[in-house]
């Protein structure tokens, strides 16, 4: 298609005939004149037809449209076209069972996600994965600017690592093989070959969850650096990747943004950060609420500390560290002043976890020892330990959930409207 | 550690007080003198010490050196350092099982792999990955230029797409899983909301290859694209995606090209084309070769094709086109010629396929028609035809292995020495 324009190209060709393709999103009838609204990949444009033109065309099909731009300050964009040819290139073969054409797509969650293939069609549901694209470009562009090495760990594991449970086993030519919690152990290992890395790609969680903000498959961010004096030096980069990111999203999706009426994101110079215990204290104190026990922290108490953050630090964000060593994973940094607590934290961003990152042990002994302090056998980690016998640097690093922030960025209800075609404990189609 | 530097900034340092980090890679004496070779992230300095103040410093510590940056052609990048403070900040267990710090690591493929915790830190093995990241970032980077989204697809399924064998299947949660062999149906149906996406994201295939140039696992990177006239558009925007790839990775990644002695990449204005049944004549001709009449192609035919597009046509690339029908998946479009030949093609890389493409069958009912002629089930295809209900327009795209790539530019002789850790029919670790 030569000469072909993008609906938002229209309003610097005032007075030319113009060549435009798309999806036929909704007609009207005004007099005598029909009124067709197209859409494209980057968005919507108005074209207006004699209506003996227009002849038998469905909503829906996909369409090329040669016309004269016009100024017109009420069609989308400031600009229409006054249509001249239109070929149908493509249509339904029945009439769609949602109407597209409205402002708001008002349909449940089951059956926007049951009719995935046509409600991703929509401007608003379509908005959400332009930012999730603009998420993945500028996390990989911010991380390469900091010297991280893109890597790419294998998905399929012959052990369970980090000795947890909840792994989705795969029959693996006949052995018993593992699906990636997370790239945990191999980016830790590729710390010693290139110093800083990141990776982005999915992980499996085979978590019984019915709640608003887990999916078993997700998309995970991951980083790792090496020579980190502390925890701190984690949360300070990770800091400045934040602000790359929404600064990023900000400026290439503003339409976007305002469809969903997000609000601006403020990262203060430095996010606010409280120990666990304090923040306890602070919710305890603050708000009259005590977080259970047997948990480091609850939903409601990451709410809350959320709250906190947005009313004392008009923050969207505050890191909570020195979790429980008891509660983190066994290759945790502890505290050396109160080895009971980790060099870690959670970000808490407008009340939920985003992120989860810590310093590691970097100490071969010291890992062995914590791996059976943990009850583990250090037997079953032999390769993950040989990179530790060879020697790695301090290091320490992160995981942030894609979809999670996009769904905290856009406020939506549940995370599976962030992610294109979700997976939860039931569903596993479209 | 601020005002730390680089290895390749030694040289713009001069006269200067720096500090460096990294790992010990090899050192040796001479005199008095010990000079110590040092790798961080970037690449390898020379650092020069009295005996005195190395001490007992091992071999594959890290450390943080500082001295005087010094002009010296002998050392790499043509600077060393005299080194004045040394602090060792982690240090092996045991001493290496393999010396790096010979130029060439000249271990066999086994060991490699079985040791890749420590093998990745060797400077050869470590290049493989620099350009491995380049062609992420960069395949990331046209594909946007060019208007494609990025999307991320599910790797678990419900069903068992493409009508395929050889899938992995998992346990979840009680019920029979599929893993995915490519993103093919969502970005099929991606076509229908964004018209241009692109994924970059693991494969899986439960093939019981004993090949050098077959993973059980690796990394596709896969477009699909709307209103496409034929194949040949696919071509035609393939062609200028390697031109720009190559192109990154020639100014990026030259040293680790020369540590190959990998051949400049030859793509010519347009990319050389045969009809398979065309090329069968040619090499039978040309070279004395049957390709044998049960497969479309055979690893020997594409060899010689390779062979003959850098004899006729100075090419390193071949594009063969019109499969039989028979022999392609049922989603790809037949000829309207001849509708035993497929509107597809195969790109072959230096006598091996790298991508695989097509225009895919975007009419509902020939969809449909075409599934039963593959002795399938529509049924079985059910979400994935819902996106042919509510109409696609004509489109197509391709796969293309990123292992593969970088296995055919650097001239390795097995794949997996391209991918961080791999899986093969036996291998399921490190």
């Amino acid at each position: 298609m030569q000469n072909r324009i993008y609906s938002n190209e229209l309003k610097t060709k005032i007075g030319q005939t113009v060549l435009i393709a798309g999806r036929v999103y909704g007609m009207r009838k005004l007099g005598g004149i029909n009124f067709l609204i197209l859409q494209d990949s980057v968005g919507l444009a108005q074209i207006v037809f004699d209506a003996a033109k227009i002849g038998e065309l469905k909503i829906g099909s996909w369409v090329k449209i040669s016309g004269i731009a016009k100024e017109e300050k009420r069609a989308p964009g400031g600009a229409e076209i006054q249509g001249e040819e239109i070929e149908t290139v493509s249509e339904p073969v029945e009439d769609l069972p949602i109407d597209l054409s409205k402002k708001g797509l008002n349909v449940n969650l089951t059956t926007l996600l049951n009719y995935r293939p046509l409600t991703l069609r929509h401007e608003n549901v379509r908005a959400i994965f332009k930012v999730y694209a603009t998420l993945l470009e500028a996390y990989g562009e911010i991380m390469r600017r900091f010297g991280f090495t893109e890597i790419k760990s294998p998905k399929i594991l012959g052990e369970a690592s980090e000795g947890g449970a909840n792994f989705f086993t795969i029959n693996y030519f006949g052995k018993k093989a593992f699906l990636a919690q997370s790239p945990q152990f191999y980016k830790q290992i590729c710390v010693g070959a290139f110093e800083r890395v990141f990776e982005i790609g999915p992980v499996f969680r085979a978590e019984k969850h019915f709640t608003s903000r887990h999916i078993n498959e997700y998309i995970s961010l991951d980083a790792e650096m090496g020579f980190i004096d502390s925890h701190e030096d984690l949360m300070v980069k990770l800091t400045e990747v934040l602000r790359f990111i929404f600064e990023r999203i900000q400026e290439k999706n503003s339409e976007e943004l305002k469809s969903y009426n997000a609000q601006a994101i403020t990262i203060p110079p430095e996010i606010p950060k409280y120990k666990l215990a304090e923040i306890k204290k602070i919710i305890k104190e603050k708000y009259h609420y005590e977080i259970p026990a047997e948990t480091d922290i609850d939903p409601k108490g990451e709410a809350l500390a959320g709250r906190f953050a947005k009313e004392e630090h008009k923050s969207d964000f505050i890191f909570l560290t020195h979790y429980p060593s008891n509660m983190r994973p066994f290759y945790t940094m502890p505290d050396e002043k109160d080895p009971s607590e980790t060099k870690g934290f959670d970000l808490i961003f407008r009340g939920t976890e985003l992120v989860t990152g810590s310093q590691r042990i970097h100490n071969y002994k010291q890992l062995v020892a914590n791996i059976k302090k943990f009850r583990l056998n250090p037997k079953d980690f032999s390769f993950y330990l040989e990179a530790f016998k060879y020697g790695l640097p301090p290091h320490g690093g992160w995981g942030m959930g894609a979809e999670r922030l996009v769904q905290q960025l856009l406020g939506l209800a549940n995370i599976k409207e962030a992610a294109l075609f979700p997976r939860d404990v039931k569903r596993l189609e479209p």
